[in-house]
């Protein structure tokens, strides 16, 4: 790929002589080289596509070398990396020795947060905006939000506290219309109305009045909102939202015009207190099958440049789809069975579920505490609730999953995708803390499947369950085909199952789909002559007595986890074993260790922790030769 | 004390066949009644005495003994529970052979769930009204809000998605214009202004507007909100905020005249959407020493009936007070260092601070999120944010913790009180998962004091530490004289100190204020010829490497904590040894157990859990005798 202007661009100082109509042949090629990197390794396309054009007028308008520029989320901000000296590595986007697919001030002076999750923008800005007050330092502070994430609780409570700032800080609301999903609740519908409301003319027009009334510096706020507003009377404008929160809104603007966006951008970044300029851009522009499709081009894998799909290298079918299935199963089977998403209807595997029982589905927005108040209510009265949160997501929920569900022990049950290892995603991604958190709650029952239909039965089980059910699972294929007859049995309360009994006074008690890896283990001793036992614990919470009970044994015990070793399974089982009085010197846990994991296949993630199949040979070898 | 009416009643149907001279003088008892029972015993009392008109009215409108009435927080119920069955009992309030302070369906089929924390009435109320909606049910559902609680992000989360419910749902939001300490950010502000233009005649007026335009059953709600809205031009109106939420608004009321209440909520009780009803009420109305202070009246100690507080029966200084007296003078010496509380001034301690250092200190609401976002963003610059939030409430934004500190590794400083066991307010209120919760994330360091000499040294060190700091310290006396010599040595990084050294070859290591418990413990075991070695371990991470030097000698171990067992401090100490791959089975854990703690005094809450002195001592013993 050659480009005649992308290719001399080394820092974001390249492009401030350049012309406008040179930005908007930059900004093709910017689109250009993201579409063909993006369907080589895989990423999120649609919403960087629409971001594009923004994103070069603000730098274009600022300098983010010292002026601060905050993403949220962190998913949109591609030709921000390609701008500012990362298009060589963007080539390798989220592999190990490329860069990562979110803002990382790892790689670059330009990124402010390692960020993934949502909501963080507003609020880290208005910290660096009280920072900078009470410094008394000049730099300019923008915080780039998407119609998604500023629904998210977070997202207001920062906006209900930014009267705090009183200098300048500038809201992007990036508003495409589209959270990952659809868009969810009021906010939503009442941009929808908006955005409907307007033509191409309406906003080219909502741009000049913006600049004619923009204040000079100096000039009074009060007085150019004033007369903004008086020209502008609309009969749905979305200020209301904003004026009630005291936060001056102007817009919206169109987002591809890169010409006005400059203006705009010099104009508000005069103002001296903080304000938000809404900005309505197309997920996915420039690209058809994007622009046709952006929910299948929010996250996607490797694809032709027609915008099909490259053959899926996995063969294999991943625990969100064996979930897909049973939750469809379950729920034809049940009619009290509800299922609740945080807009990842789609991540989570709950596609199949929507179209088949929407009535039964709800999807609240990136509100992942909402969720869990919603589900605990529905419990209340008999309804069997399923909430699908990834694991990472699941943190931003804990108190909820404290006070709401497990005091009052309500029978709901959460499905925890994406717990463990993420891969390509990176340290905001994985899902390492959840059986520590989790366990800690009494009433809670935590559960982790081996394989896909062990997920079926622990989901049946947790539909009967009379508290809170937990269950975790990878983002890995599903090895159905490991110890049929054994993975195969229903699931009782507190009942690990032994998949291979050993000779060797070594057991390895391994919690989740890991078992799989630890069978792997086992098979490759055997060149050694080594037999080792392999229970697959199924729960970490009720712990099997039998588990306690082999620890009463002369055998050496080694727990697998998908999971950070401080106060996960492994914790769990030590905690028994003092519980029990019971020697403890031969029990090792194996875990991922006291660091952030950083982006890599998954694979290579478990091999490194020493939680794949070879680390946990060598732990049984070390114990061996120990003897 | 004798009550003409009140003590003629034992459920709220009593109260259906009263005149409206009764109800008003009932509700002049019940405000008797709560003041005196409050002045004996403690309790909340401001929100309370604001609250008792709204309660009559809601009883004698709703039969919530199917219809449904959710408190958020919880704490302002107390006329809903002497009106439901609990008088006799109110006159134990928080006591263990009473009642709870907060909601408790133990207690009563009229209560929902056990809540304490804020943000929960409207959602598990949408959860509610959907089960009810999908299993046919007909009955009212009601969220009690206040204007403190309805800013917080829990709260918006669950009003952008109201738009899910189809059926009647009635949030009363009441307004007493006070958060917990003085309403904060854009909302309260809001709200205020709104308040500040109403005259007392002028709710009257509204009141009738409202009833003229209710729709009946039946009516389309469309239609009434128009013509309502048609009659109530206003300069500034709450509903811009709830209108663009989608969301009818009803309001502002009266929120003492109880029988406009009476005729409103009847008209609401038909509605068959959601709506909102803004009531205006007085914080401390009727009692004028909680009426001219109801921040000193929100949470109080026993009182005398003009007032004055009862002589404080504790004579030492509380964490509490030594946190305020050291983050002032920290303060003075270092001015990057900046406060954050979220409606906790006075809780926290930081009402001495936020008078002698206003610019550098910051309120933001009910809204914890934001609160360590904030600091995230100051700690970015070199600003030194000390954010000061309760064990309990910090569940609340681990996410934040995880991504928007620790991840980024900076140097916030968490100051968290009320961590362990907090006695009357029970359950929905212990801080028994921060050690578990935060040790899990990478850069974390871990700090309990064990007094409030170690507490300034603890915060002390934390000021010049390049990584995040979190410093636990109980709802308890700080015990200052203990080991002066040995406690007033600075500390260092992952160093605990010996407070005592024994011959009998048994450690206990506590972590925390606890280790006065075992001090005590080891001067009741001289009795017996015991002499015990006392660790003040002071890190939970990174834990020292003298403990895990001491688990390889022949002593045996205990270790002591005021938290749950599960991922704790003893949990890190077993997991140092395993991968130390020392002897552990001489390790005793002494913590909380999986249960949740009910209300009862602190320190027979210490007894019970076994980490009081007694306890210890036991442990102690029962080593012994197992030699």
């Amino acid at each position: 790929m050659q480009y005649e202007l992308l290719d001399k661009i080394n820092s974001p100082q390249d492009i401030k002589t350049f012309s406008m109509s040179q930005l908007n042949r930059l900004a093709a090629e910017v689109r250009d080289f993201i579409t063909h990197c993006v369907s080589c390794t895989g990423g999120h396309l649609a919403s960087n596509l629409g971001a594009i054009e923004l994103t070069i007028a603000m730098h274009y308008v600022f300098n983010f070398s010292t002026d601060r520029l905050l993403w949220d989320v962190g998913h949109q901000c591609y030709a921000h990396k390609i701008l500012t000296g990362r298009k060589e590595l963007f080539k390798k986007l989220r592999q190990k020795d490329g860069i990562s697919g979110f803002p990382s001030p790892d790689e670059s002076e330009y990124d402010q947060f390692t960020v993934g999750h949502a909501g963080t923008a507003i609020p880290t800005a208005i910290g660096l905006a009280l920072a900078a007050d009470k410094l008394k330092t000049q730099e300019k502070i923008v915080a780039f939000v998407g119609d998604a994430s500023i629904v998210n609780g977070l997202s207001f409570e920062a906006l209900n506290n930014m009267g705090l700032v009183r200098r300048q800080l500038l809201v992007v609301l990036n508003d495409n219309s589209m959270a990952i999903d659809v868009s969810q609740g009021a906010i939503a519908q009442f941009l929808s109305k908006v955005r409907l409301s307007h033509t191409y003319e309406d906003l080219r027009k909502r741009t000049n009045r913006i600049l004619e009334h923009m204040p000079l510096v100096g000039k009074r706020m009060e007085d150019a909102l004033e007369s903004f507003k008086r020209t502008l009377r609309m009969a749905i404008t979305p200020n209301r939202l904003f004026e009630s929160l005291n936060i001056p809104y102007f817009g919206p603007v169109d987002g591809h015009d890169i010409s006005s966006l400059i203006e705009i951008f010099k104009a508000m970044s005069g103002l001296d207190r903080p304000a938000v300029l809404h900005v309505y851009t197309k997920k996915g522009k420039g690209f058809s099958p994007a622009d046709d499709d952006p929910t299948r081009f929010h996250s996607t894998g490797p694809f032709k440049i027609n915008g099909e799909l490259e053959s899926e290298k996995s063969t294999g079918k991943s625990f969100t789809a064996s979930f897909s299935d049973s939750i469809v199963k379950l729920a034809a089977e049940n009619d009290k069975i509800v299922a609740i998403t945080a807009a990842m209807s789609d991540g989570t595997g709950l596609m199949k579920f929507k179209k088949q029982f929407e009535s039964r589905y709800y999807d609240v927005g990136i509100a992942e505490s909402v969720a869990v108040d919603i589900a605990a209510g529905q419990a209340k009265t008999g309804i069997r609730p399923f909430v699908c949160i990834y694991s990472t997501f699941l943190q931003r929920c804990f108190d909820q999953i404290f006070q709401e569900v497990a005091l009052q022990n309500l029978p709901v049950v959460f499905c925890i995708d994406r717990a463990g290892l993420v891969g390509a995603d990176g340290p905001t991604h994985h899902g390492l803390m959840d059986i520590g958190f989790l366990r800690m709650l009494p009433n809670m029952v935590l559960i982790a499947p081996a394989n896909g239909v062990e997920l079926e039965l622990a989901m049946r089980f947790a539909a009967e369950s009379k508290s809170p059910v937990a269950i975790r699972y990878p983002k890995e294929e599903v090895n159905d085909g490991i110890c049929p007859e054994i993975f195969s049995q229903p699931f009782e309360l507190g009942r690990s199952v032994t998949a291979k009994n050993g000779k060797d006074k070594i057991a390895v008690i391994a919690y989740g789909s890991i078992v799989n890896e630890a069978l792997k283990a086992a098979e490759s001793l055997k060149a050694d002559n080594i037999e080792i036992t392999v229970i697959n614990a199924r729960f970490a919470k009720p712990l099997d007595e039998k588990i306690v009970s082999l620890l009463r044994t002369d055998n050496s015990i080694i727990t697998v986890e998908d999971h950070s070793i401080a106060g996960g399974f492994g914790s769990a089982v030590l905690e028994a074993a003092a519980e029990a009085g019971v020697g403890v010197s031969k029990i090792r846990i194996l875990g991922v260790g006291d660091k952030f994991v950083q982006r890599d296949k998954r694979a290579a993630q478990l091999a490194d922790s020493g939680i794949g199949a070879e680390g946990i040979a060598d732990a049984v070898k070390k114990i061996i030769k120990a003897r």
